[in-house]
């Protein structure tokens, strides 16, 4: 069976590493080259419990990464890189599974509000396809710019998307409240999430303009057909991976808890990385370090509301997980090919 | 000065540990007797860092309480026991500080709902007097039976009780997560608090059914006469203490953020304890071993949505700090009386 | 290729936990007992994010382990336990691996002292076979009843046996110093390991009478021919797993780091599970859910003395990942087959 | 009852801070200076709970430290700026407490080797007194510059002290394993030290090269007469403050565990920050934010060693809370004084 060759650029980085460890073990894939400017000269098996072929890679410098000689290349870069990078890749022929933000929106008009630089590459942005395949798997079928998810953005998005398409809950008023590891915020220098300041710490950032809640929006509008702007605060906690997210929604007549459940369990019959349980089974340990969304309900009947809760890891599910997922996807693969990881 | 001899009860859980600490450095209070089976007979300055006669003091068993012999008791115990205490001591002419539900509630029909037990002491639950200083002072002078609010109630009606009451938010609709350190379960043995379980992971419990809502509910309908129902999600966090209350609300016709920054800077202007931040800046471990709440506020106008973010130290603002202020309160002493901990 | 039936005995402890992944994907195993009292009748896939045929088996109660009818067995129970269970299933014909201290002593009279019990298994203690392959892989080839060894007792070992033997450093005055996660005090109701208690919090407990003391003394005199009696301090740190083994050596003359260093060189060169790096490059985190350890030297000439820093996951090395590897050996089988986990 | 004023140099740091708590409320001291690049032109208020005239108090600059107008100066400062600036205040006349490392060796020649500069300072160093009551109160009386122990140093050095001054042990061949708190490490951007690289880690660092190696076999040989090269290794450990440190020593003839014992019962009677307890019972969350220090002993026979272990908060008694006790000392005020935190 024939291997594909890929790159991963910007491999140093914690999704970085999540897609090293992934694309090492790939039945299908075969890892050639590695980015990173961190990294350069060092081998991967000196940085990663790797054995074969892969522990022997040295890392490049990402300034390398436009004239690799791959098939596939995975950016787990700064959306501002994957921006020039990507069209760069695909022109050559290559196929691009890009984990930024840079080709979420399908609106460039809204970049320079919500990620603060202007989007000048409108044709890549057309052919970009959302990777979150749970929700839009159709679309991704061949596309060689996979534009990977955020982690808010998919578990917030999978808990809402059906839930909202259903018609029992309101488009409008949505409020989500999420949580974070700390891994989300990337590896670097900064007293800001030095362990000192972040250990035993809660607390809000962002609120009302963290950019994953425009995707999140667009994603629930494309599934459901509409979605009001939804009120999103992210908080930071003392855990290194996994996310939370708390969906509040209002329940409209006709809503029960029973017909809520069943418009999960339509959306998410059969679907291999998504488990159904009661709201207060929901809990980051259980996803971390495999590619599952772990989401529950609770209707609050007195309070006309209803709590949806999602859990997955920011790093697998949240990035590098789903990158090999909707690369499989695109590909045309078993969806689940070298997604086997047993959390714990 | 006359010094007020006080006994606590339970003094070996969390909070009756922190009522330890405080007692024996306060002015005006003479710690004379501390009640707990867990270390019955054991000195007190084998427990806690205590200097003086404090640390002499040896735990009493809990069944002794009731025949204290000192002019004030804290009760730190669960409700059932508090129920049964209470009245029993303020017959005996003791001023009483309650930390337990059983004295919350007016409405003693909400007992068996939401704490599971049927509420018989309607004299003690007639007398007993709301321990939140900040949102009704007046009621607590010369209370003999203070009933301390319960700490997600703290942090919430903070938030809430002014907002509502400026008629810019609506008093429906209004959602609530809250994230609490583990100190908040209690001391006990048990595998769900033990620490493999809690380390690393995130999860929401008790969702829309948590018996500090009908609470909150109730204090901002007594401060901002009307309150909707609050859906209301309560998570564990794996930090050891403190409280994030993240509130959102629905905008209503006219609001702005400084009109809703004006309603808290209103309500809380000179007040020792309650620090106005701007909401990103409000953190748990600022006010961490301290009596003090950290508010802050985010409108999104886009959403029509304004989220107010609130947090405590659990066992301090939410416990035992509280009970001091509040039992300052009914003495007629100065409110910052015994409280100037300095955090860390 | 022939599969062999496994069933694992006490499934839902820590060990228990990860003995299932590993054999729930092991190319030669085929998964078709799980015992446990805590979690009988519910489906493993409920438990551990599992797939395949796994997924679906329950847990049984661990009274019917005795007639389990699979080949192979792992007890993953306490030694009392063990030292029932253990000569059944032999004398049934079974295969087994016991990770408990049941059968680790060779000298049956060191029970009392060190396990408080008294050992009345002579045959199945005579027959059993210590599972730490990089040290006696030969003594394990065939073996029936395989003891796996200690955690502390592995990353002790490892680091100490080649050591010693070289006859650079005494085999007298050794003193080790040693930190443990908090699933080495296995999975439990219990006040003292629950996270208020444990988390930000560093203590040594059973100072000069761990268990595993007589354990790595006997390991390193089979393996080096001589070891003194040990000076073993084990300390409980806040993290969930891992092991840090830190070991004081006297140099003797003529020893210097290039001589120590070869003697490591030596025994482990080509070992697959062995890393040997310099002794601050130790960490833990990066031999976490990998069977690696990776050890580290330190010589200060000054004091006389070397420094031996040797990490593991005390779940997978220290465990369950060991005992895998010793059955690989046992069988016949690659010793890696099964446990290409990357960490993270 | 005059107030002497003082100045904090280095205010914004870990110790720094600590200090600003200390000094605020210190009975003797007014705080009137603080100085810090990081918080230049803030309120203190802004940063610490405090209340009171400190809190209006603003950060100045450091390179303003020179021409401080207060009697007293604490320097949190890095050992280079203390060398230059600790000389000047007291060439002005102010009484100066050092926390760094810049007169802690009597011995100027040690300074190359083990911090990297060269002491131009011999009349500030030959008048230092370094700042360890417990072992040498009476050196401290009326001192003008103290030299405040290393965290290492003081926990190490107070468990060895009286043990290697009662012959009882060698004075030889003693092996130190310390584990620190990361805020050790001083507040800096770093991404070692960063959450997701420090949480569920364990390492050791600096082995037989930490700067307080030289600092504790000083403070040992002139409190006991003699002391050998010790073998030391720090640890990493993923908690926010303090120490624990574990010393090995080989009992000497006639030595057992009720004369160890004796020889710290000796030393340690009376004093208000020492408490002796069994070495299990030993335990950093008892002494964090106080200034105890915690020591147990375990005897060995057996292996005919002796384990000590203290604990520290190094903050508190590693730092800020020992820098006050010792100007207490040096100002012959009470010792406790200001130093009356209840811990938690």
């Amino acid at each position: 069976m024939h291997e594909h060759s890929i790159a991963i650029v910007g491999a140093s980085g914690y999704s970085g590493l999540e897609l090293t460890r992934y694309a090492a073990r790939h039945p299908r894939l075969r890892l050639v080259s590695l980015y990173s400017d961190r990294w350069a000269q060092e081998a991967a098996g000196d940085r990663l419990p790797l054995g074969g072929p892969a522990a022997a890679l040295r890392y490049s410098a990402l300034a390398d990464a436009a004239s690799t000689q791959a098939e596939i290349a995975f950016l787990a870069t700064p959306a501002e890189v994957s921006l020039e990078l990507g069209p760069k890749l695909l022109a050559r022929g290559l196929r691009v599974v890009d984990l930024s933000g840079a080709f979420r929106l399908e609106d460039a008009s809204l970049y320079p509000a919500w990620y603060g630089f202007t989007h000048g590459q409108a044709a890549a942005l057309a052919e970009a396809r959302y990777g979150l395949p749970e929700l839009e798997r159709e679309r991704l079928r061949g596309a060689r710019l996979v534009s990977n998810p955020g982690c808010y953005a998919t578990a917030t998005a999978l808990a809402l998307a059906p839930l909202v398409k259903s018609g029992l809950v309101a488009a409008e008023g949505i409020a989500v409240s999420a949580m974070s590891g700390v891994s989300g915020a990337g590896r670097k220098a900064s007293e800001d999430y030095s362990f000192c300041e972040v250990d035993e710490d809660l607390r809000a950032y962002r609120l009302a303009r963290h950019q994953h809640v425009p995707e999140i929006e667009q994603t629930v509008r494309r599934f459901a057909g509409r979605c009001g702007p939804i009120s999103f605060t992210p908080h930071l906690v003392p855990i290194r991976r996994g996310i939370l997210a708390t969906c509040a929604l209002r329940l409209l007549p006709g809503a029960s808890a029973a017909a809520l459940q069943s418009a999960w369990n339509g959306a998410y019959a059969g679907e291999p990385f998504v488990r159904l349980l009661a709201a207060d089974k929901v809990a980051v340990k259980d996803v971390v370090r495999t590619n599952r969304a772990h989401l529950g309900l609770a209707v609050d009947e007195r309070a006309g509301a209803a709590v949806a809760v999602s859990a997955i890891d920011n790093l697998t599910k949240g990035a590098a997980g789903q990158a090999v997922q909707a690369l499989n996807c695109a590909m045309g693969w078993d969806e689940t090919l070298g997604l086997d990881l047993l959390g714990g």
